[in-house]
């Protein structure tokens, strides 16, 4: 393991960095985020994550599993480690049980011209979405479904929140993500022949019912209000929704709601219909 | 609206009673449960909840809509109503801004034998699931998906907790659910000529290519475990699985999974295959 810098002073620039990472706006600012604990660390190097720092306390460890993953991680090119003491470390940790391990990594700040994809490539656009862990959820099940990209066109959308990074299980580190607006998304989805499909109830055919074989995107708005005329209004999108029988619930949550619609398209690309 | 009884203390037994529902175990022995806020006891009172006691504080409402809700609540047949001052109410308030609506509902702790069922019934079987969060969620998708009960065999699982019940949005209130052992829940499915559906990884047949049409059980196990080899290892049960191509993503989150399964199995029901 290389020779550690080692940070005492809460007081440290680079701890109040750290600390200000907690808030998104920062992290919109800096297009870092903070990858904290064992189990979300090993994620992220699994994933190929684009760490960049690595910050330890060795004093909360409690197995030989941490200095391994330490080593492991410190030894990445390109990362820079510090060790931390106690008081530092809490400062700069979000967690009411700190473990001592706590990377910075940079987003995947991709715009729609980095996208690696295919011919026929199955894409989910998340105009917005409020509740991290459902984000988490969606990147989650749309990696599960082999999905290529994910777009984000709403700039509040936060991807790299703690939540969402947890709710992801390691996904959001995998999955190739781009932002864009919706204007660019669309002029994009043009130039490329990939159709748009808006999961909604305020559609006549079922998601059954839609093609959603070849190159497609998989449109999902907020749970409360849906999506924005952007799409709604544009003759272009196709609609599906998913029937419901419900007594009570008005609706499904947004993530149960795309899992369906998602391997709905898995279904539709790998059989024969 | 009828006289009301008004508590003063913290200290009455009834606040007590009331504040000891916030722990499971206590929820489980009194077979009573706590709705609070406006908009969950809308919800209740739309989905037909057994509620038995109302206790209101004025001092927190913030309209109009409370003392007309509050109205109707006492209204109900067998409710009580009771007016608490802010000390007492803050005792038994499980919010950090209570709204001064709070009801106790009895549970729907039907066994078996009172479940109401068709001919074909859809159920939704929840051996365990650990998050009150996704239990809420898989009870929303089965209403949602027209689901005709949900039986729960394990004691523990608790589908009344606050999370849960938020996370329904009011699905908790409108569903027939039961309480079985998986011994009683298998001789009942046997005699009724329901097929029981593991939902699990460790399956030949995809989902696609399971059937279930007809009379069904959809089996969930926790996401981390699984089912139990009580289910696992009966020859009865069928596997399906949800074919997984993600990078990094274990397996779908337990909820994503069920609502996949449940409009698998609408689709299948009600489309000419």
């Amino acid at each position: 393991m290389p020779s550690l810098v080692e940070i005492c002073s809460p007081q440290n620039p680079r701890v109040k960095d750290l600390a200000r990472l907690k808030e998104g706006k920062h992290r919109r600012r800096a297009g870092c985020y903070v990858v904290e604990g064992l189990r979300e660390l090993e994620r992220a190097v699994a994933g190929g994550a684009d760490i960049r720092a690595l910050y330890t306390c060795e004093d909360y460890w409690t197995g030989p599993d941490y200095a391994l993953l330490a080593a492991r991680v410190a030894e990445l090119p390109g990362v820079e480690s510090f060790r931390m003491a106690i008081p530092a470390y809490e400062k700069a940790s979000n967690r009411e049980n700190p473990d001592g391990l706590l990377a910075v990594a940079a987003m995947r700040k991709s715009g729609l011209a980095d996208l690696k994809l295919g011919d026929t490539p199955l894409i989910m656009l998340i105009e917005h979405v409020e509740k991290p862990g459902n984000l988490g959820t969606l990147l989650r099940s749309a990696d599960a479904a082999g999905a290529d990209a994910v777009i984000v066109t709403d700039p509040v959308t936060d991807l790299y929140s703690p939540q969402a990074i947890r709710a992801s299980q390691g996904s959001i580190f995998a999955m190739q993500t781009a932002f864009a607006d919706n204007a660019q998304a669309k002029a994009f989805f043009r130039e490329r022949g990939i159709r748009a499909v808006a999961a909604t109830p305020d559609a006549d055919k079922t998601l059954w019912e839609a093609d959603m074989r070849g190159a497609l995107a998989l449109l999902l708005g907020s749970e409360a209000e849906g999506l924005s005329s952007f799409w709604m209004d544009d003759p272009g999108t196709m609609r599906a929704k998913i029937p419901m029988s419900g007594r009570s619930a008005d609706s499904l949550n947004v993530s149960a709601a795309a899992a369906i619609f998602l391997f709905e398209a898995v279904r539709q690309r790998s059989t024969a219909c």
